[in-house]
């Protein structure tokens, strides 16, 4: 697909690595040491993969110093200080490339909208009065942008993705197929036994160097902005809920949730699943463990979880029963009620042994 | 964006509020009491926000009787019964509506199908046989309206919603970007270790004012009809199954499910993440809390909740051990050995006080 | 809708069935118990069905022989082994299916694409370079297939669906709408404080009658390629990150989430909700209980749970207080405490009786 080659000293000097072995070996992709033939770079990165490293048919190895030194049967390495980071880089060089630019002649766009002559619009977008689309932006078949939304420079929007409610993009940023970006918030007034709507006048705004999986849904905000910081990483199907705001850098895996308002700090990590209430706070450096429910706001950096282990059905009916017993079992009343037995029993002995001396 | 305004008093009589100060300031917009402007107003909805009121710089607040007796510093304002509602009302006020009526030159419409001529139809929406789209309502650009579908009067259809499955879709709906109505339920018969499809022949059914958020899916019946009752509201990423039934103005957070056949009642509350079983009774007035697993019918109003609340990692992983091990651990029995002990040991210390007695 | 009608002795024959009754009655559809009419098929499948299979006004009953026996009032049947499967296979009969063939005048197709003369292309779809769709396969509207993608024969692709990630379809495979397969793995290097983007070069590469609901997020690998095997049948709103392994005929219902390197075997059942994390192994014929979070591998076939069962809130709120006071209550030793204490009172007792005895 790609015919692409590269020597190994060249991939050696795009990380800032030591080229080690035949230089001039020419290498057309990245593989798993365990699929990598010939003409493939694999990495190792613990000692745990070096067994494999050793009978991989990849043709070269990207290792660290101390790793090479315990590979046998390999020649050809590039070593560098990281080599998953080396790998990262790596990827870029054999990913295919998108190198269209302009408008597909099918593409909807209102002649108020300002699109970068370095920009590539797919078939079937449609994008609306007063849109801006910066330069080298690639926005990717049936995008449907809509009225006042801005777009920055060198961002990837895939197909079907949905921008709305006044959206600001960034620069570099990623969005991927069918995300909605921008809907109108969940938010309704109780009323005499009925909703009524309240209108969401917010819009979102999200950084630079983002990156938003697929079917993911972000809403606009009521009347304040929703707030994606500078390098925050969303995988699919995420929930991002009106007036929230979360801080450069983190990293939300697929399936989280965040209800509204709340505010999650920098370099936070949330395992798949999390759910987060509404109108809490969350500190910088927090990360969450799978599927944990967060109910109120976390102050401290650190590690939090919930929920229960897994556990054969029959064993986890029992202890669930007894999870449910537990809200009549004073457990610590218990411990206390144990230890005042055993001082009680202990009286009693010293009596008896005291009786029996005295017998 | 929106030039127009409005003065005090105008947007006092639309919520049949009292206008108190300057009844001809004008208005142009709602904001948060953190980030109103001499043109916005705001609102106070509780004492909590009163110090946040009397120092924020918004024209005009919304407020009770009672809390604008005890704000200081701010001279202009709506009094109403309750600020909430009113604050809902004016969204309407300030909201960008949409005005276009009329069919785009590029939307696919079959010759059999019935569109209003107040109705609007955006780009690159494709309409199928039969269906009929009702006076003032709005189809944005990219819907799928599959054969036989019908969408009632002054509905907001958003881009890329797919409506299949001959759903028919009530007046006043609202469908966020991305959503599947209608689609495929997911029914199989096991035979000899393989799934056989069961054609699903049921529709989908959905009242009058349904709200449905983004990138949800609501498949169509078995053989009944899925059925959404006047009033739903329904965040993004819900998914109900085949042959639910959802009563009047019950209300679901973002990322629900609800599996096939299950029937929930009138003006329940679910919060997010909530699972719900299959072929089970939800009664009216319910909440269930957030991420809660219902296995089993409620038949009382009530609030109910599953799981477990967060602890910090190191913490939760000592309880979770002590969740296995409760399979294990006959609580309630270890309540009565407890108290069967502690009435062995007083009649032994009542022996031993004989015994002294005795001595 | 469906004009057709067929007789019961037909439709028998088409199940490998008894016909009872009125042989050249004419059925027009398939029907629950509860709502069948004259023209309708209902099916019986189990004892707690007969009271309302005796006052069904069905016009013909699918059974076993067993429960005819036991069915007052009803003349007309099919006696089947099985029938539910019986009602599957009938559900095709009744099916309104597609009919079409030949490519829209709206689509847009690579010259390089190859379609097969038999294929159905709807409006607005668009299909990049070398991209294959076998014969009878239905590309509904607005479905983007993107370069290299190839999609098998007999295949149902339903409308707004993103096929990507050069992803490879067999045969028989239904996807419906709004679904996004090959997305781009979420696949990162943490250096410095910053996410650097893994770009991912694996695929997807999906088995024979395999089925995917509506809004699904299926990621392509990273290196090696993401796969599904023959029969895997996946429910809505499920994520399947990069380099997941699903054996054939496993069985996924809505909202499921497997992260990244997960291999699942064959022959698996897991109910809505499941989360399970990265890098680990689950045997075949495993079930997960609905909900449950899966932190290790499975190694044995069996029923796995997790989570905790609902209470009503208050209730709750105590049981939770106590699962968090688990941390610190050593369960087991405290069993262990109780059954010494018995023993130490025990004595105490005996040596009471004794000095009684002595008295």
């Amino acid at each position: 697909m790609n015919p692409q080659s590269f020597s190994l000293e060249k991939l050696a000097h795009l990380v800032q690595g030591e080229c080690v072995g035949q230089r001039d070996l020419k290498l057309s992709g990245l593989a798993s040491l365990e699929h990598a033939g010939a003409q493939h770079l694999a990495f190792v990165n613990a000692d745990k993969y070096l067994e494999q490293a050793g009978t991989s048919k990849a043709g070269a190895l990207i290792v660290t110093e101390a790793l090479k030194a315990q590979i046998q049967g390999q020649q050809n390495f590039i070593v560098a200080a990281n080599p998953y980071l080396a790998f990262a880089i790596l990827t870029h060089v054999f990913e295919r490339k998108h190198a269209q630019t302009g408008i597909e002649s099918t593409a909807q766009i209102d002649p108020s909208a300002i699109i970068s002559d370095s920009a590539y619009i797919g078939h079937y977008a449609v994008i609306g009065k007063h849109c801006v689309v910066g330069d080298e932006s690639v926005i990717q078949s049936h995008c449907r942008i809509d009225d006042d939304v801005e777009v920055g420079k060198q961002c990837f929007i895939d197909s079907h993705v949905t921008l709305t409610g006044q959206a600001k993009i960034g620069n570099r940023v990623r969005i991927h197929a069918n995300t909605v970006i921008g809907g109108e918030g969940f938010g309704f007034a109780p009323y005499q036994g009925k909703w009524h709507r309240i209108a969401q006048l917010g819009s979102v705004r999200i950084g630079n160097d983002v990156r938003i999986g697929s079917n993911c849904s972000i809403d606009r905000g009521a009347l304040d902005d929703t707030l994606l910081d500078d390098g925050v990483i969303i995988d699919n199907l995420v929930q991002i809920a009106h007036n929230v705001k979360i801080g450069a850098n983190t990293a939300m895996a697929a399936k989280c949730g965040i209800a509204g308002s709340t505010e999650i700090g920098k370099n936070c990590i949330f395992a798949g699943g999390v759910g987060v209430v509404g109108h809490i706070n969350i500190a910088d450096n927090v990360t969450i463990t799978g599927m944990s429910m967060v109910t109120k706001s976390i102050s401290e950096a650190g590690s939090y979880s919930s929920g229960t282990p897994m556990l054969e059905s029959l064993q986890w009916k029992r202890a669930a029963v007894r999870f449910k017993q537990l809200a009549d079992v004073p457990l610590t009343q218990l411990m206390q009620r144990l230890d005042y037995m055993k001082s009680q029993i202990e009286s009693l002995e010293s009596t008896k042994l005291r009786n029996n001396y005295d017998d």
